[in-house]
């Protein structure tokens, strides 16, 4: 095919050559030029939205690549391109369904699971469905993301990604069919806009009884004492912030879900400007907490403050004002520095901070909503949180203790200690560098 | 001028603002507003396509910065920011026109060369010139990107800019022509949706015969064995990986080249969709295929099958359903995990892995399209990507000969030994660090 | 909320339930369409060009924690990200109104300061206010990006972060109103497109006066030599150039402030071609000078070539052809290169080349428009380059004095040999590799 075809058509011929689809056969009226912009506009902020939060997965994997040790650095790059492909090939085959084709009639609980089927784009959708399915696609591919930190430098390939296949294919779907699929969450009025319990917390609660059934990586809690395992770099651990923060514009602002008018347009740059504040609070924070507490700035706080942020004001990113936005992120980035401690002091051994970030600003988050959006009350954020709670952990649970009790979880000591590229993946992140 | 000068124009002034383009110079019609919207959206695509190829150029730098050891890392970078640029230059004094100005009478071999002269924008195109000029330069800029891996840690840097400038001057133009310019492989019915033939087998044949006449690096196959030689950096290899993958969005979803009605958005859509499926089969099937074959997961070949899935999809994204481009990319990734061996008892050293990638999983993604789009036959497809071989294959080899027999294609021992960064550069990439 | 309510309104349905924003209450009209869908075009612009220039500060913490040593780079990266977040909540709480809020009557030299008020959309602005503040924060985020890169491995903290407090809360917003607030450069004549003077000179000055005031690292001159220190990684370096590159699409693109018609779209993708042009020449002319002057090619210089090309274009990418851009790029680039020199042999100590790249190419880059902009003359140019020169050096000049009096500006010459990654963040960058 030419391929500079659209030259050669021009302009008016262009009209005719549209086929049937929202445009008379013959010329275009009113009605359907502004029904085919409207669905142009909203299939084009699911495709930003999309690339930038797949996007966040190459975000993941440098923050995670960043703070494991140099010996687990391949398996961690390994971890994060694999659950990435595991979670497209999953929501494909039946998470989409799973998730989206809940009947109005049932309890709500979960929609009827099967292969992700493409409708014909038409006026009657707004949208192209493979545009929605992208963009709903990466959102499940990051929950899976946030896991891989926690669990990090000690569990093995395989059951990871066992694991993954139960989280993007079953336990994701079913708590996002409960608000997004219009499930009984939605019903009662919770109101999560983005994800900061669908995704994050759902992430998190997944991570944090990973990390328990695990137990610590080996050396992290002697006798009493916690001993600090540095992450082997800290720029790729920034660049790694640095991506998460662009792709959140995308996951927020795309989750508008509509770009067409003149309202939506204007909405989802309010919500740039609310992501973009959180996040600025989330890292202010986080710096003067960590001067004042400690003496010194930390870095991996400033980053996981930044990230805090951004969970907080995921679930509703739209009513706050900036001078809210910034409140939400602020208290969100603080709740994490201070879980950060209670979590050594607990002996749970959370490699990359995910814990902190995404399950605990995340439930914050989501409570903040019944005081930031007037038409949302606090019993059905609190019932939100809860039963995400206790389903994803119990799935969750569940899942980890039949792979520990079957394939194993975790790495031989021998091996732990040796690093998990040598061990299974056989590929050094930085062969040339002497590890002191 | 004023930054915020479209607030006092507002909204209707803005209409009568309007420079007589597209639009009756006293009130719009729904005819000219209908053009206007389809060039805004259609240049939109190209801009937006063209800067996420743009950045794959930063991809190809990250990979190859990670697959070469270090003393080699700062030439990668040297080299992948100097082809990029004289892609760009030579793309505009003579590339575009040889490869788009092809006269419908002629033979089909090229077109007529001579600088770019972009026209003024107007209905009659539906999109700018401009726009589809830096789409059409960043697929240029992309078949250089290819060669350079291959020939690394060996091959001087002035001999390969020369190539780069008959590569992305001459040699891909004259190819794109046949196809994308109308061209005789266009009339005879052979079909590159967005160029796994095109670009990335014309810079796979370039890159295998530079590797044949360079030969491989010192110490690559001694005695009869093939020494792995490790690169120095896996994350930043990851992260090349993960920023091609982006940028595969706009090379595969903006080759639909129209964005402005419901059909062509959901077109673009589509590709995304089948796109990222294609990476994610790559992904699985050489992380299934190396634990079963070598018993540990090789992550250089989890990166190198999502690169082999995509250029496998690139040459028909569009029609296949998702399972199909599941196949195609898994198939794709699979040949490629097959040929890294091949090439080594071939003794042609490929040090990213570009020739199993680009080249391979090319020709099988060209030839797939027979059984995908039921448009197409397979003669035609077979055709193309012999006529690319011959011609790609016999031009390289003269520009590469004649380097080699004039100023000299490869270092010297001891440069090579040395490493090229201090050879050539003088600049270490990693001074600070003691390499093992 | 249901997350695919969308696909319920359906078109024709989604119509009617559009806000009365811009559409007649109950039908479109040809007008309100128009004014809708420029609206929307016109935030999306902003939108993403906003996206790509925050991404810059990740261009930025990449290429300066390339070009520092290791012992300070986790410093460099928490100086980035915490400067990219003052930036955002100065500009928010005074900066934005500094700049544009300014009075037609009065002299022109700042706006009436105060907290941003984002008013509601209508078709009266023809954009969301909010994409407009998110895109000019990003402008003012940059500014401060270019001082931290002059200042680095000696500075404290805190200091830092206190000028950039008043950098982006005052300086900049003041520089930016003369002319982007219409002040009195802007009816003077004065053209800066996209900011060579008013963020990348402004930058560059205050950049200039800190360096003088810190005075150089311990052991760069010495005994009248200098002493050259490498950085610590070249590919962080290479990406962050890379990044900033992408960025500029939308630094340059998006100024155009306006996407809707066919003039706009076609004048958007002729700067992102003109853009991508003077870095091209940037490139190469810093590769061939090095070349030539040092007998190896400089990877640094390659680097801040293409920055130096793309500064340089900034102040006028939409009026040259593309051989005017060449050439715009390709001086600014070869007066970096002979900057570099020159300010070693003041002992002016610029750790990453930002005085050479952001103020010399963007003075020139501001005086050429008076030869690429026939409605553009020199005086008026001048006069803004001087304007901006006085008052941002005395203005920083008495920032830094300030600082420096009291809470002091450097670290010890204990803590700046041991690295200000262990003095004042507590987390070495790379803790597990030998430094040699």
């Amino acid at each position: 095919m030419m391929r500079n075809v659209a030259k050669i058509l021009g302009g008016a011929a262009m009209l005719a050559a549209i086929p049937s689809l929202g445009w008379a056969q013959d010329a275009p009226t009113l009605e359907s030029l502004a029904a085919n912009d409207a669905f142009v506009f909203n299939t084009l902020l699911f495709l930003i939205g999309g690339f930038l939060v797949m996007w966040m997965a190459a975000g993941f994997a440098m923050l995670e690549a960043g703070f494991v040790r140099s010996k687990n650095v391949s398996m961690q790059c390994l971890k994060n391109i694999s659950l990435y492909s595991v979670a497209g090939l999953m929501f494909w085959v039946v998470g989409y369904q799973l998730m989206y084709n809940v009947s109005a009639d049932g309890a709500g609980f979960f929609g009827t699971p099967g292969i992700m089927s493409f409708g014909d784009p038409s006026t009657d959708t707004g949208y192209s469905d493979h545009s929605d399915w992208f963009f709903q696609m990466v959102f499940c591919a990051t929950t899976a993301s946030i896991v891989s930190g926690t669990v990090a430098e000690r569990i093995k390939f395989w059951p990871f990604i066992i694991f993954v296949v139960f989280l993007t294919g079953f336990i994701y779907p079913v708590v996002g069919s409960w608000e997004w699929g219009t499930g009984f969450l939605d019903r009662m009025g919770f109101s999560d806009f983005a994800g900061s319990t669908l995704v994050h917390s759902t992430g998190g609660w997944a991570a944090l009884v990973g990390a328990i059934i695990l137990g610590p990586r080996l050396g992290k809690y002697v006798d009493g004492r916690v001993n600090p395992i540095p992450g082997s770099s800290m720029p790729l651990a920034t660049l790694g912030v640095f991506i998460l923060w662009l792709g959140w514009f995308g996951f927020n602002g795309a989750s508008q879900l509509a770009l067409g008018t003149i309202g939506d347009a204007d909405s989802v740059a309010k919500i740039f400007v609310n992501t973009n504040m959180a996040a600025v609070a989330g890292v202010l924070v986080a710096v003067i907490f960590t001067q004042l507490r400690y003496g010194k700035i930390d870095l991996t706080m400033a980053l996981n403050g930044a990230l805090a942020g951004l969970v907080a004001i995921t679930a509703e990113p739209l009513t706050p004002s900036v001078t809210v936005a910034l409140l939400v992120g602020g208290i969100g980035s603080l709740l994490a520095c201070l879980t950060v401690p209670l979590l050594d002091k607990l002996k749970i051994d959370d490699v990359v901070g995910a814990i902190p970030v995404h399950l605990v600003a995340g439930i914050f988050g989501t409570l903040a909503v019944a005081f930031t959006n007037p038409d949302v009350t606090f019993m059905p954020q609190l019932i939100g949180v809860l039963a995400c709670a206790v389903f994803v952990s119990i799935a969750s649970a569940i899942i980890w203790f039949a792979l520990k009790l079957t394939i194993g979880l975790r790495v031989s000591e021998e091996d732990e200690l040796t690093g998990l590229d040598s061990a299974e993946v056989g590929i050094a992140a930085y062969p040339e560098f002497v590890a002191s």
